[in-house]
């Protein structure tokens, strides 16, 4: 490929709705265009890393004996209506008419299509374990698309889905897609993967794990022990507190205070710290917003994954306090006004402060064992840094944020048994199959690349993904020397199989090299009358780990070389996991 | 890949709703799955042929220097506002509506998408010419899918768009573009494609080109003249009709002609030929629904697409007759009625029958000049086998069926203009790029060479796109020898990288190859105690055109080499083009 032939527009200024680095990147490089909200189109440069990306998943998918099929875009309502997905998964799903006034969907993910193709023709045990999956095109109605292609509407994804008959043989495959998924983002050239496990949320089922990129631009949290390796996504990791020594209990009062509603008001107004406060969040249930509140630790903040969990419904915040006294609302006395949830932060506690569910008022001295007898108690809070590891129990969780790159989860039956798919057992019985499925969203991972593997100028793309492998600058391309010396070393390496790009513009040095930047090329020969006159062809590494002058007759062989060795380097890593 | 593990059902009788061999076969195969009218999960075998399909395509694409992009399924109405389309296309043009109520809708095709990436991007001539491509899923909400692969709903297409300076620029790449056309559809193995020129349709631009593959389920009719080489869609084909001398004038009169209302009535009445007749065809304007009446000659059928141009408006068959007196419809007395278009048939006639605009009366001795003299001509027919070639003259065209396999356009600046897409010329003055675009259905080639490369039993898949490329059948696979021996085959072969599935089940002979002809693989060995007896591997081929036994040893390297003929042999045309 020559630059000056490349479609796209490489330029300087971070446009104002790029927040993140990648995004501002993948725009200024000419990788990506928005089309509208949360909709790209792919330059060129895009194109080639997500298809490399693919052929990685590929590779792996077909390494755990994945067979590739092809599922639609657009379903039929009924199929999402046999899972009970058409009704309970909201807005996100793109919800169309046909012509003859069918509705149908926008697959945003595939359980039905895969449970619809394999249930007439796996009605024997003998055809199990198997997986399927596909690379295709969804669409999710998401109402805050951003950061460029790491939270988008429309998406490639590669999807698949494991059908087995016992748990034991979807626990062992499990641990397979695991080990795939390791080796699927290690040969993507990203180190900083970790798995987590996670809430399952609308996909149902048991176990499930987040693969989470390590990085301050996460919408994700991140729970990780040092002690013992645990880790978690935030919103499944359980709090505990250890029982402390408790002051004598003080006598309840109800004491005036005016204007005081915050926490931060309140241990003010006591000059008491935060701990020894209650907090009052409130919820409305979507199902009929009916009002809930959560009461913990006045430190401490709300895990709505788990209270969700708790309620059995999906929450947000309240629109209304309805007859709740806000900035006074207290446990003592509200049951009859909302459903009450109590966070185990507060067993335990004596003469803490709380609202006493009156404008103006709140009660001091408040000791749980004896005013709040009937509490029940149960985990809602977010762990926080420092705090004690849910599964060692030793002090000290890191939380960090991350981006999720993949996923994988234990489905079991839910889309089997909605779905009526049965297969013979070895004894003539009719069994339900046991299911898995597994994620991974090729656009945002190779977003999230860009994301860790760059500096201030540009993308430094791993030589795996990356859109060519070597990066031709011909300074004063105008120079018949430089010209040709150019244009033969291009013809060698792509006579070799290397994938070049050739810079053959007659611009500056300055303008070239900040293009090459941008487009991130790991590798970059930069062949001008300066080198020519010392008969070399100067390579250098896009990350400036090296730099070295070629022979000019050696130099196509010798980049071809390092391109392998850097090649090798990545997929080393990944041979070994 | 072993047989045993594939997903997919093969089954001997035909379904109901597979009126051709290649949706039988499909079905029949395990290739492919309906999930609604027009929509398929595709299995793994057919997701392979997809595969290479595109693979060919890419290969070709990329050698006239098209660049690989991506363009999103799901649209903003907007966009195709601004071309026009959104209010010009019928409801093949799936319109939805995002959670935030914009107007969206599903590619079809994408030429504003095309010009949406490019129009910033390419401002300066030198810049020009250049051309993206893409492999995408598309939906077209077809009143009418049928035929399996062959005509669908959703789908997946290369579309390509090329952008120039000049119209000899695009002529001359149009040229490159067919031929690599032509080199696709030959490394798909198929030998009976023609390129004819064709109507724009819904396009707009200049010229076009369909490809077509010559088979009676074709649904497209081409005219093919032997003389000259001339090919052309029937849709466009010009009808000529050299002058004969006609008789003498007759008077006209006016006859009763009770019940009589088709042609076969009048001249069976009269005891004349088809030919002495004229017919009336009544269609109604889809803009206001205004009657519009076709006059040709008896024997004769109207093209709608010449009608549809020259009314320049979408026609459907008439619903009403208005004040047109049914059966007796005539040129003579009616223009105040209708719009009337005389056909080029009818042209200096003597002594026809027509109807009189009156139930149950016709005209004899109609004589265009005398009774027509107002008439004015143009060319709304079907040319018919036999009649004379449009281009050369020479009588003696025939009509054939074939399907559309690709079609490539000279757009011209439809798209362009209207969206606003210009470059600054050598002089510094905005100017409009001229396009191109360059279309092909994955799916429905692959629908397509099954079509044309098959027997009683199955697919005979050409090796280029095969789902595997040697199948190995185990007989007696329960014996260990014939096990020990199909596996060592296998992975030998597997090693090499040939793409191979080997039969493994215990099944009888017959069930095994049954199986095997619907998989269609080219190339296939037979390993089985009679074959190990004789120290040998049995070589066949799909299409029984060879034989042989193959010594154990070196079965996997013949194999290998056969295969790698079998492919040199499919490119070697290719390359010749």
């Amino acid at each position: 490929m020559k630059l000056s032939q490349l479609l796209g527009l490489r330029f300087k200024d971070t446009p104002a709705e790029c927040s993140i680095a990648s995004h501002a990147l993948t725009v200024r490089g000419g990788y990506i265009k928005p089309v509208a909200s949360g909709i790209f189109s792919l330059f060129l440069p895009m194109r080639r890393i997500t298809h490399k990306i693919e052929a990685i998943i590929r590779r792996e998918m077909d390494a755990i004996d994945g067979q590739e099929v092809l599922f639609p875009v657009v379903m039929p309502a009924s199929l999402w209506d046999e899972s009970g997905r058409y009704t309970a998964v909201g807005r996100e799903l793109m919800r169309i008419t046909d012509r003859n006034d069918n509705p149908m969907v926008l697959g945003m993910t595939h359980e039905e299509a895969a449970v619809h193709l394999a249930r007439d023709t796996a009605q024997s045990y003998a055809q199990y374990p198997f997986m399927i999956y596909q690379l295709q095109t969804k669409f999710r109605d998401e109402p805050r698309a951003r950061g460029g292609l790491i939270r988008v509407r429309e998406f490639t994804m590669k999807d698949a889905y494991s059908f087995h008959t016992t748990w034991e043989d979807l626990s062992a495959y499990y641990k397979e897609a695991h080990r795939a998924y390791e080796r699927v983002f290690a040969r993507a050239g990203l180190d900083r993967v970790v798995s987590v496990e996670s809430d399952n949320g609308m996909m149902g089922g048991k176990l499930s794990h987040e693969f989470m990129l390590l990085c301050d631009i996460g919408e994700d949290s991140i729970v990780l022990c040092q002690a013992c390796g645990y880790r978690a996504n935030l919103e499944v990791a359980a709090c505990s507190y250890p029982a402390q020594p408790q002051p004598d209990c003080l006598p309840l009062e109800k004491v005036a205070t005016p204007g005081q509603e915050t926490i931060e008001d309140i241990a003010n107004f006591f000059k008491i710290p935060a701990t020894q406060t209650a907090k009052a969040v409130v919820y409305q249930r979507n199902d009929n917003d009916a009002l809930v509140v959560c009461f913990l630790r006045g430190d401490l903040e709300v895990n709505e994954t788990k209270l969700r969990n708790a309620v059995g419904c999906e929450l947000h915040p309240a629109e209304r306090e309805g007859e709740l006294a806000y900035g006074s609302i207290g446990p003592i006395g509200i049951t009859d006004k909302a459903q009450v949830f109590v966070d185990e932060s507060l067993r335990g506690l004596n003469n803490i402060v709380c609202g006493a569910n009156e404008e103006g008022f709140h009660y001091t001295g408040v000791c749980m064992e004896r005013d709040l007898a009937a509490a029940k108690f149960g985990d809602y809070a977010k762990l926080t840094t420092g705090a004690p590891c849910p599964h060692c129990g030793v002090p000290g969780v890191e939380v960090s944020r991350g981006v999720e790159v993949g996923n994988i989860f234990q489905l079991g039956t839910k889309y089997t048994e909605t779905m009526g798919m049965r297969y013979q057992d070895e004894n003539g019985q009719l069994q339900t199959p046991i299911m898995g499925c597994y994620g991974i969203g090729v656009g945002r991972l190779a977003a999230s690349v860009c994301e860790v593997c760059r500096d201030d100028y540009g993308p430094i793309w791993p030589m795996s993904i990356a859109p060519w492998q070597v990066h031709i600058c011909a300074l004063r391309a105008q120079e018949p020397a430089v010209q040709q010396a150019a244009a033969e070393l291009y013809n060698q390496l792509t006579d070799m199989g290397v994938e070049v790009i050739l810079d053959d513009r007659a611009v500056s040095a300055g303008y070239m090299f900040s293009d090459a930047d941008l487009l991130g090329v790991p590798l970059r020969l930069v062949v001008s009358p300066k080198t020519l006159e010392r008969g070399c062809v100067e390579m250098v590494a896009r990350d400036k780990s090296f730099k070295a002058d070629l022979p000019l007759a050696e130099a196509a062989g010798l980049a071809k070389g390092k391109v392998g060795e850097m090649l090798a380097a990545i997929d080393g890593v990944a041979d070994q996991l």
